[in-house]
């Protein structure tokens, strides 16, 4: 068995996102295994359990990955993961992966695929609502799939939004109040939000948006008035049901499992899709353990490795 | 984070049945978090996914476990376990644990518990069918919280029954037919039997059964009928109907969930019991993974440590 740690330095993030949207398919044409999520409370935040199997990539395991957000002044990140990988044929662990960075990463490639598929333009200004890792993650994995001519960034602590126009000097990045990020092509959401954060008018037609905050019971970025103007795509309708983008919308009987429009993996087996080029189109993203067992298949080529006795 | 192995040695098994009779009771309060566990298909096996959180011995985290009889002709274990421990305040993982002998011990564990507290007696002639690692692991463990007269031992393999004595040379061991076999004080089953190995007339009235084989959707050991004579106390209700012995009664319409007895928790806070000596009573062992935090809790303080980077 082996450790693996810093998997991520030198990782193609298109080649991620190839794997990604992969599993995508594979999720599309009912071809893998992967119960919703597991949530278990504690004291001070959570820890999700994601077990599945994705027989095209050959691999299975299960990602354990916590949510704490007081760890930051404690110097620990919010997110840490592990991902533990078994052989197909006998079931033993032969890999142990760091998969904190990797969360982020195929979080990001998730994006990038939904961007790819749904955006009505190749060529995009990219609104960006939140400057933290996610937020990074979404535009370098955007950026490998769609040309991007500018970004429009909010962000409630100016340090913040600076790094993270720091981290982008290859794209023109303009701090701007909410309402003006939202004035864009495809737009980006990554807050950990209880209350919605993007107003309905703000947000023309033809616009695609990546939903990403939500991802747990009780968060939401998004006015409910805008989950009705739109085409809403999910990557797993149980998860998504949830603990996602649509969860307080449908506990509040603002918005009805029957409107959703499709999964991911649909669209990208090209089942469903953007239905005109002035739709809304929106990506309810909760985060699937098919992803990271995708960006497993690819990390464990990489990084550190230290050998452990099992069994 | 600390990789550790063979934290099995040394372990002193009356602490562990301890250990595990405290998650019992934590369990019958209601006072721990424990999704039932989720099995994911291999090609030729399974494996569990198994979370939890015991606020009571300041613990959480998730067991994995497979299934793989095919693998002793390749020289693994059927069952292999990596047992993860989280931080409770950050949710950092701080422990991975080779957990493949402590799943045997733990299971021997809850056997001995279930035995202590409702064998109608203390000094027993115990019956064992099957002399497989989790025999011997349930003839340990009990041992430790009854006194062991005899040990009266079925299997189909010469050799392994054999073997099995030779191990318990403590005690006065004898190779019977199951039907001998079952007339005994406790009788531990433990065949990874797909249907009764064990007749209702062969029991006698005031016997307790610890059904430990039954595991997985399709398997049991037990004729239903002696179910309806007994009382069935599972460990966890929603894991004993979908995958213990219960299960495939309960399929076939054989047996009610209604007619559950309680849960073996009930029973150590004195809320459930043995209704008269002449009762004949079952546990229906399925596993939980607070038996795995128990013994995880004990564990970490034995074995060899790897210091591992994280995060």
């Amino acid at each position: 068995m082996q450790y693996l740690t810093d998997t991520d330095m030198g990782l193609d993030l298109s080649e991620v996102n190839m794997s990604v949207e992969s599993a995508f398919a594979d999720h599309g044409r009912g071809l893998v295994q992967m119960p919703p999520k597991v949530y278990i409370t504690l004291p001070e935040g959570d820890f999700r359990t994601m077990p599945a199997y994705l027989p095209s990539l050959s691999i299975a395991g299960v990602k354990i990955v916590n949510v704490h957000p007081n760890n930051p002044p404690r110097g620990l990140p919010t997110v840490m993961a592990l991902t533990i990988i078994l052989d197909l044929a006998t079931g033993q662990p032969v890999a142990v992966i760091n998969a904190t960075r990797l969360t982020d990463m195929r979080t990001g490639a998730a994006g990038a695929v939904a961007a790819k598929y749904l955006s009505a333009k190749k060529e995009i200004v990219l609104g960006v609502i939140g400057t933290g890792r996610q937020a990074e993650a979404q535009v370098a994995a955007i950026s490998r799939e769609l040309k991007i001519t500018e970004i429009r960034v909010h962000g409630r602590n100016p340090v913040h939004v600076r790094k993270f126009a720091d981290r982008f000097m290859e794209f023109p990045c303009h701090a701007m109040t909410p309402e003006k990020a939202c004035d864009c092509d495809v737009l980006v959401t990554t807050t950990p939000s209880t209350a919605p954060v993007v107003k309905s008018e703000w947000i023309h037609e033809g616009t695609h948006i990546n939903a990403i905050g939500a991802d747990a019971p009780g968060k939401e970025e998004l006015d409910p008035v805008l989950l009705r103007r739109a085409q809403v795509f999910v990557d797993d309708p149980a998860q998504a049901i949830h603990s996602g983008e649509i969860n307080v919308p449908i506990s509040k009987g603002l918005y009805r499992t029957e409107e959703i429009a499709g999964t991911l993996g649909e669209v990208v087996i090209g089942k469903k899709k953007r239905l005109s080029p002035n739709a809304i189109t929106i990506f309810d993203s909760t985060g699937l353990a098919i992803q990271d067992l995708a960006i497993a298949k690819i990390a464990m080529q990489h990084g550190r490795k230290f050998e452990l006795p099992f069994p």
